[in-house]
């Protein structure tokens, strides 16, 4: 090594995941992130999670840590909460590392959408966020609640459609404690359209903006009842296997118009903006000495990037 | 980065194994071909694969996909088998992946032993494998079925011997199917020399190549035999641990006389080759967009190598 | 390739480790030492480790070998010993792979305890191992052990306390035997403080120096006690969970008088060196064709990194 050169460590990322393998995915996008050398922890236990936090804080010292990265990820975004809290407790100053958390992709999927989102409001409808009112159809889930805090962030009015009403007011709670207003609402929508009772018109007949976050394979908001929303400008969707939850919406849409008057955002423009969102998310903990890099610093990387 | 550089991504082989551990002696050779990273997804599953390479398929989009390859191992050949026929139905374009297959090294070591047979043909007999007939004892195994298909597309009648006969008479239709001609068959030769009522000579005695694929430990050909094979000019042999299937043969025999006018090819110039062509063979898929380097494509590179 | 550059293989490092993970610390300083590409092996079993390390042994030749090492790790030492006895038994000439061997951290623990005793003896008492008597207390477990061994090795007589005094007699009788002279013996010490009837004083009233390598959260010599040992001048403790082995001891005490004229070695200032001693262990067994790397290699380099 040149006298005077700073001795740069290699950029080590453990990938503690809740499946029995790491996604491929993710550990391809940390390596293209930059990681030189990606460390699999699969099949994690929540018992396993303290000791090999402690384990990874201590060899690099208070300032080799920078160069020591967790990324916690797996399908039971449930079970990733509780590793990182975990994870997020073990930790003391200045022996902290940075934590990337984007379980089953929830967090950057929804940055992504609402990034895509607002930007469609902006040019198509020339408002901003805090203008608008949005209906997240099954909206309860880890994308669907990730995003009402999102839209609440930054102004909107939400409503959380659920067919488990119980589940959409603890999210609307949730998230109106953290803004500290009461800006979103829950509602029962059906899980099935053949269920529906009007519900779903119901919730979303004062939005302008309507998405869905719905599994695959279920279509949340047919073209019939989307005809009859005189307000509605904007639709997205994030489920990329057909049918998609707005029906008629096509997976590479891009603000392009549904229905007369109706812009849609397919998944696949969403999962073009998610992935370069992760990219930066997971860059940035990479180089970071401390701090958890989750759905709300994706948002702000992702609205960089469609430029909104 | 450079304006008008090429970015290149690190080329990242995600190994799918069916065993505990992906072997490190593949893990070795893979990176030793210019891998940047090995995945280990070991304790494979049939139900884990698609999932795995769905997710591995996306994040780099078409272009980028170049840099991400499958290597699939693992002693269960026939599970790793189902492995690669379940990876291949999830692909589809332009997300196609390239896997290299090499199950138990049998696709490098059926094309490395079929190589160094037709280098030693031609040079001590003059002949090409398309003027011989060869006999595989313990034929309808992995390494001996793979060999039998070698030796046929190159013009060689092929005796398979297996003391199971219905599974030499499947390896001889599968052959013969794929290669268009009936120039495989099958022939009943007894698992051990104990029990042989003169089958195995009755397999060997029209072959000018005897090859034994047999498991460690049994002997295949004893001397006694091999002096009678009026015709046999090559014996080869893939077993590196003692005794070899063909009595007297020297493990590092380089088609040296075993008896007077028979050349010797033994299993570590055999697995000289094999070591070579596995290198090659992954360098290949490593740097290919999309396809399957199996057994066919080893044994393009081990001709190469041994310049033949 | 430029013609006449030696080429040089990628640094691969399997890590056998007893452990469902292998420790995140001993990841990151194989990374640090200079390894390119650390392999995981979690959930070793014994019946595992002949197949793996054959097979590590052969694709690199003998030439390259030099460039493959197996880390052998995990929290039961006892097992790791069993591992590293495999390991070594699979191996043979020309295709021996170095093996670095820190198991639970024990032998950079005990490595870097002893030269820390060693540089305050010399410092402090201005004598050497050689002329001086320790105790060292808990010292039949993987850590004690060891540093009896390395302590008697240097020349000190060493009285080796442990609550099962059969457990503290075979290390006595196993060092004695390696080094050829009756330099080690045991001592009956009490689990716990409050069953002690005076065998703690007894054991240790002889001793220049005391140290504990107790498990974390028992006080092994009360304060009281140590004011009593007119012959003690220098503590030391590897345990870095208060409270620590040795009452009123510093963390990061580094030789600083616990109580006048007795100077205290602390598990911080300790576990800096044993960081320092691992970085090098595993550089030098990642740079060497064979060999096992162990504590004794540990703590060579652990006295040349305090300077004595």
């Amino acid at each position: 090594m040149q006298k005077g050169v700073l001795k740069v460590g290699k950029k080590v990322v453990f990938f503690l995941s809740t499946d029995k393998y790491p996604s491929p995915f993710d550990v391809l996008v940390i390596y293209d992130a930059g990681a030189d050398a990606v460390v699999p922890c699969g099949g994690l236990e929540l018992d396993d999670v303290r000791d090999l936090v402690l384990d990874a804080m201590f060899p690099r010292g208070p300032k080799g840590i920078v160069d020591t990265t967790i990324f916690i990820g797996g399908k039971d975004v449930d079970k990733c909460e509780k590793v990182l809290d975990i994870a997020k407790r073990a930790m003391f100053p200045p022996f902290e590392i940075a934590i990337a958390f984007d379980p089953a992709g929830a967090c950057t999927t929804s940055a992504a959408m609402v990034a895509k989102v607002a930007k469609a409001v902006k040019e198509k409808l020339d408002k901003s966020l805090s203008d608008i009112t949005v209906t997240i159809l099954a909206g309860s889930g880890a994308v669907g609640s990730r995003a009402a805090l999102l839209f609440a962030k930054d102004g909107a009015r939400v409503v959380v459609g659920a067919s488990r009403v119980e589940a959409a007011q603890k999210v609307a709670k949730e998230v109106n404690e953290k803004i500290g207003e009461e800006r979103v609402r829950p509602a029962f929508v059906p899980r099935s359209i053949s269920e529906d009772k009007g519900e779903t018109y119901e919730a979303c007949k004062d939005s302008d903006v309507v998405v869905s976050t719905a599994a695959p394979g279920v279509i949340k908001l047919p073209l019939e009842i989307l005809k009859k929303l005189d307000k509605c400008r904007v639709v997205a969707d994030v489920n990329a296997v057909p049918p998609l939850g707005i029906e008629g919406l096509k997976m590479d849409s891009d603000s392009e118009e549904l229905i007369p008057g109706v812009y849609g955002i397919g998944p696949l423009s969403i999962g073009n903006v998610k992935l370069q969102a992760e990219l930066k998310l997971i860059e940035k903990a990479i180089n970071s000495k401390k701090g958890v890099f989750g759905h709300e610093e994706a948002y702000d990387l992702a609205k960089e990037l469609v430029g909104v």
